[in-house]
């Protein structure tokens, strides 16, 4: 029940692990709006994951990856190019993960490997996807990318750690690879930066459910859902966002352009509220 | 030829002068997509200019207004749910126009009552149709308000004088009302920050045909046309784009991202060139 | 105790109300570095506040004007360079008042011409100063020219009303005079945003109480006193920041880059609790 | 001949290579303005360049050290406590290298191996050397941390290569990093934005000198010099500024918040003339 906006397109949308994830409403939405795509994961997300039913539904080729990998991601783009048909018009990078999160170290005791992890799975896994597509010349004129990402990029979330240094590099990429291919190829590579949203990956994020509470109050339009997200990634995919590149595009329901909300200020006002009964009592317990 | 994207939607259209306007496109393209419209500008401007042809091309009613004026706007909004049937779903603020500008006035000399002019027209204007169509409540639900901006109002362009500052308040006064606005309608207020672009308007400031061309190669997609710029309206106010509020979204070519690019370091250097023939001896003349 | 930043320096400070003000310690510590100075405020600021026993105690001469003035403006730098004996090496701009606010017309329910009047006291004021300095010749070169902001001209804090808007245009005041009066002149033009601080001026603004917890939690070294921001101001008028211009400078804490802390969030949480007794039942009053 | 702004502090400057390098010129201001410092770089940097003769210019003990080994800024950081007799109060980390940039790989042909090395030479190494000292309890209570940087960061220039990238996940460390050091012991953290500025390091860069002139004329103050940084240094460095922390603070005469100057237009415009004599007539050659 879409609008044709991705007609005859053909995307590649890469990771999707199950229906909560941004990436597969992306996937769903794209199939609606007219697309083609194909679908890639790590080999081990494909297990944990139910990326196969998604591909069977959408009738999309699901090619297991490693993104880390140059190798693998030649691969991505050459059978997606071939299940496709073409050139790909559209890519989705929604990839991210912080050893050092999993392992609980804080951000003033990483552990360096983990951190050269972190950076090189969330964030300069999108420069080889760049690299690779540029050098086998696999983007359409006009194509469009779009990457993930979080306002922790420009702001300190307590709590989100090394992602915060990979989200600033993830953009830092979409404007140096999109100033390149942008003028080469008249492709754009954009970031979203969508509001904290309940997923897989996200349910591992410290305190997350204070901060969705408090994130909600202070965006005037609520906290953006994955669904929403999908509806934007079509938008920057379409032809009706050609002259957008280089961009890291707050999808939040105002929250980026808030200091303070009045229902925030009120919810944190009741934090000092003593306990007291109706006549104003005190109540010790 | 569009896509339904603004199918069942009314809005309202402030600014198209003649076919070079950014407006005009908006308006063009708002009805290709199935929405029914009024225009609305100034009784001078539509004196001189043709937005009677535009009118009469689109089935659209032309509301004379003038946008410093509240009682004018209340009819605007008025006149308009009357003759769309209904509550209003978008609307585009191109307005800008500075006294001091025009009488040549530099920066540094400003007459104080030609700049209370300026950011009355170009940018109060704008408060003046939120707060009307606020205490009217003119406008549905998850509507869509965008006014055009330039990025001067982050960054000095020698010549732009007060506008700057016209554009400044504008963009504060997206942020400002859409955070009310959002929080109480869901209604969202955005601005774009279009690429130098040639109309009628943008024609009487200094120095724009170099500042277009330097403009042109920094931005690795090249200026944004008004046309392109009508597209990206559409998006904006589409029900794709739902919780995206209180921004600036450059619409520039991925102008505003950059610091230098080659084609424009290139064609500066040759104004260092000596003048050399074909032997390498430099020409007196 | 000072350590002669100033030293042989004459400044104009605008704005010291009473011995809450920024402005107030900003001359205090000025005269401390070594500097000689003037004092200005409005004749009722003047009737109203201390200000003359400041211009007592640092043996400055007080200069009452109103800064909506161009001619008192003219006064002002005149009797300046005249009691201290030659051009001004520095000016502090610490003016803002809203009518709106006072009046507590809502941001969605503003007086027009009250607007015009926020925007004229609080923000175009600093233009006024700037342009009849510029025109008198009045500032050295090298000379440095301060006012202060407040982040709502960036991000939306519920309450702070139109303010909003005359602290985005007075940003865009320093950027734009900013680049005239550093080509011509050296002269360098910042704003500095500072930390909500508890003064005669931000007492009117609402929820003030539980924005400045929330603003202290929030940032890493807590919220800035008046007499750091005076710190800060000395910097920025001293010879060691020659090539710091058209800046809007954050002062405070850290707040700027935050999203969320750890103490804020737990703060934030606490108002979730339920009202439970020491075995955990929930207390009805 | 200082201001005794650092009397009694006592750093620790990496970096300085040779007379050139910025953080020669802070070392020399800091010592000037009554600190005692250590002095430390790479020991190929030992050999290579001067420091020798800084170090015993300003009595300074110069500790050979890779700054991408822990080890090594362990040992850094113990053997200046020993040798200035206490805690550290300032830090200046001033370390940037890419072998990209060396090796003339392009940004869409990048060598991932090099661009680890990129970002953990001219990045990591600043969070290794917070990391390190936050475990050492290294620093004083409000002690202050600067990096400097560059504004690639934020806008593309071109040439510039993996080392926006750095710059970026630098800027993002003084963010982080920043937040908790600052919550648990007011430690400041922040990066300085400098203008191109002609160093050894600097030199490196495809078509510096065309870009120098560019920002030279598009800069109101002209382009900050290594010296006057130094300044801007001991700024941050001084307890002057304890409340800043977080930012990114641009030194640059305006350059960042210039879309376009008079100046540079001019000279651009220079590009476009055909070669003609003095009557009017091209010169074909």
């Amino acid at each position: 029940m879409g609008n044709d906006l991705l007609k005859g397109k053909r995307g590649i949308v890469f990771g999707a692990l199950n229906d909560m994830s941004i990436a597969w409403k992306v996937a769903e939405r794209a199939v609606e709006e007219g697309a083609i795509i194909t679908l890639s994961n790590t080999p081990l997300a494909v297990r944990m994951g139910t990326t196969n039913e998604l591909a069977e539904k959408l009738n999309a080729k699901l090619i297991p990856a490693d993104a880390t990998s140059v190798e693998d991601l030649e691969q991505v783009f050459a059978q997606s190019m071939e299940a496709l048909g073409g050139k790909i018009d559209f890519v989705l990078h929604s990839i991210g993960m912080s050893p050092n999160v999993r392992k609980k170290r804080t951000y003033d005791d990483l552990d360096y490997d983990m951190l050269t992890a972190t950076l090189d799975i969330s964030a300069i896994s999108f420069h080889k996807m760049l690299q690779v597509a540029k050098k086998m010349n696999a983007i359409n004129e006009y194509g469009s990318v779009v990457a993930l990402s979080y306002m922790a990029a420009q702001r300190t979330v307590f709590g989100y750690n090394d992602m915060a240094d990979a989200k600033s590099i993830l953009e830092s990429i979409a404007r140096s690879f999109g100033y390149i291919y942008g003028r080469e190829h008249n492709v754009r590579v954009n970031t979203i930066s969508q509001s904290p949203t309940v997923t897989t990956a996200g349910s591992g994020v410290k305190g997350m459910e204070g901060l969705l509470d408090f994130s909600e109050r202070m965006s005037p339009l609520g906290n953006a859902t994955a669904a929403e997200c999908a509806d934007y990634c079509v938008v920057m995919f379409s032809d009706l966002t050609r002259k957008v590149t280089m961009q890291n595009l707050y999808h939040d329901g105002g929250f980026s352009s808030m200091a303070m909300s009045y229902r925030a200020m009120e919810q944190y006002n009741k934090s000092f509220e003593d306990f007291r009964d109706e006549n104003g009592k005190i109540i010790y317990g």
